[in-house]
């Protein structure tokens, strides 16, 4: 954390967020829905996906009239575990909130449950849906299409979306398993950051160029001569089919199964099939398997035996994802979020915008 | 394919391979499922998971009495839409088998099927699980843990198997998608042919050593010097928690879902537990989301727009995962399998051993 953030009540945030949505239509159920889903991931340090979009990207996508602030939702063609929802244009969070409950509803019933969701918009970080699968003992999958940034190997322009999938899993006496990953060998936010830094050089396979060969002199590279998002895996010698493949997952489960004819299309024809984001929910009983506790013990014999792996010089313990952010929400919550001066002045200026009062 | 590999007729190959697995005590049936799948990675040009196996791996691990050729499969635990099955210490391909059509037929029920299989052994390559979804126009998902043997981002030994996964999903005109990695950069395999064809050099992002440093040249670096798998991403600047997490959602649905304690602990704990693979298997119904035809319509157009993508110097379109091993597969049916000279005296050997006829 930098010395010029400030620290910022999790509460009051929450609260001051749920308010800017309600104030700009938002039902007050879903704006309270929504804003714990932003703070949530302030609460983690994923701050590319927390209040900072607030403005200038729901606010404004709630003015612009693209995101529809009361959306109908509905679920059609089902079967017992799987199902389509039609996001109605709505708010990505209050979409992807029912889409959830939904899939862990079939999950109750069947040991396992799927929701393919069309006509979504931005949901934020796929980790919140997949957690909310863990307090039911269930194990949680989210993953959303976005619009091409991506390249696919040897194509000269971007192929396929970030495409991030999550998946959460319970543990015992240990913090749950999470991971939450972009596709590509960096989400746009990491690159964002290395920018603001002023950083003249990034790492071989983040960025490609138009000539297939990697990026990583940023010096002059701005706009459509920035170079594209690779996939995991960078190049194909060190496994970009891997992370291209991954990519088309995503894109299959979240867009072509929800109806949608995926984000390369949607692209080039916008204006009959729109820009929307398609999902894909799923939940798995845990004890449509196995007893619970039997396998939270695994999980903890398992995390607790990589954690006691010897480490390479430099490294105290191999890290797994999801259980080192346990710590940072603890500090975050007894501390206060620390925010970037920037992200506090569009708060600022967003309770101005609305006429909503600021006491942060 | 190189000049001196023999072409080997698929269907006098299949019945070779099931000849030599009764004669090993594997009943008829099973002896022709697992010639099959064998037959059918070699028709895909995925020389390390077909036949050059049969004798060293599979033959080998029966007469060592690691495998058993008659297991009594069970299925315990079960939701409608999930279940474990106990793979008896099977032959890896019988009881993957077995547990894929389980899959299946809960998924023709309620939508979506899985089944986790514990006390398996080797399934050979996970595609053709996968692939058995195609025909009933279902999704396919298989996966398998095996022993460690790659190195967690900042560990100095290995920490999790290559842990492959294969998604396997139907198109229309064109032919199926079929995703098949290992969650490490490369698969043992690939290294295997590097040290065969005596290259001293190897891409940084392979291999990592016990100081965490990437591993590029080969001399001198063999057995346990040799340098650990890289999960995919390499190191971690490049995503490599990405490629460690994906092994670890592997291992945890492979191997801890189905009752076992997972790769780590069975090494650590041999003489308890056994070397005994987990695997993973799910399908998913498409009429469940969507009207098939509706989204084979989709899937063609998403595969039609990729290949017409502009493409970087030397690269003539945009390949996408199992599209390119169509015409492969047509002319190894057609002018028959090439092998290469060490495999056909194998199965020379194998049959020397077993007192069967060699006419192929």
């Amino acid at each position: 954390m930098s010395e010029n953030y400030d620290r910022v009540d999790a509460g009051k945030l929450t609260a001051f967020a749920a308010e800017a949505l309600e104030k700009l239509g938002v039902p007050a159920d879903d704006a309270m829905i929504t804003a714990r889903m932003l703070v949530a991931c302030d609460l983690r340090a994923v701050e590319s996906h927390g209040v900072a979009h607030l403005r200038m990207f729901y606010a404004s996508g709630i003015r612009s009239g693209f995101i529809n602030v009361d959306p109908s939702t509905t679920i059609t063609n089902q079967a017992s575990s799987t199902a389509v929802m039609d996001g109605d244009r709505g708010l990505g969070f209050v979409v992807g909130y029912r889409a959830m409950n939904e899939a862990m509803r079939r999950a109750t019933e069947t040991g396992a449950g799927f929701v393919a969701v069309r006509n979504s918009t931005h949901f934020g970080a796929a980790a919140y849906y997949a957690m909310m699968a863990l307090e039911h003992d269930m194990i949680g999958i989210a993953m959303t299409s976005s619009l091409p940034g991506v390249a696919a190997p040897g194509s000269a322009v971007p192929a396929v979306g970030t495409n991030p999938l999550a998946v959460a899993v319970p543990a015992g006496d240990r913090p749950p398993f999470v991971l939450d990953m972009a596709t590509s060998t960096v989400a746009g936010g990491k690159l964002e950051i290395a920018r603001r830094k002023e950083a003249t050089e990034i790492p071989s396979g983040w960025l490609v160029d138009r000539e297939g060969n990697p990026v990583t002199d940023l010096r002059g590279r701005t706009g459509s001569s920035g170079g594209m998002l690779a996939p995991l895996g960078g190049v194909p010698e060190t496994g970009a089919y891997k992370g291209f493949g991954l990519a088309l997952v995503v894109e299959i489960l979240s867009a072509l199964l929800s109806g949608s004819v995926g984000g390369l299309l949607q692209r080039t024809a916008p204006e009959a099939l729109g820009n929307y984001d398609g999902h894909w929910f799923g939940a798995f009983r845990i004890d449509g398997f196995l007893p619970v506790a039997d396998f939270k013990k695994a999980m903890d014999g398992m995390l607790n035996a990589l954690e006691a792996l010897p480490t390479v010089p430099g490294v105290e313990r191999v890290t797994i994802p999801g259980l080192y952010e346990a710590p940072i929400v603890e500090e975050a919550l007894a501390r206060g979020i620390p925010l970037h001066p920037k992200v506090i002045n569009d708060l600022k200026l967003l309770a101005e915008e609305l006429g909503i009062g600021y006491d942060l």
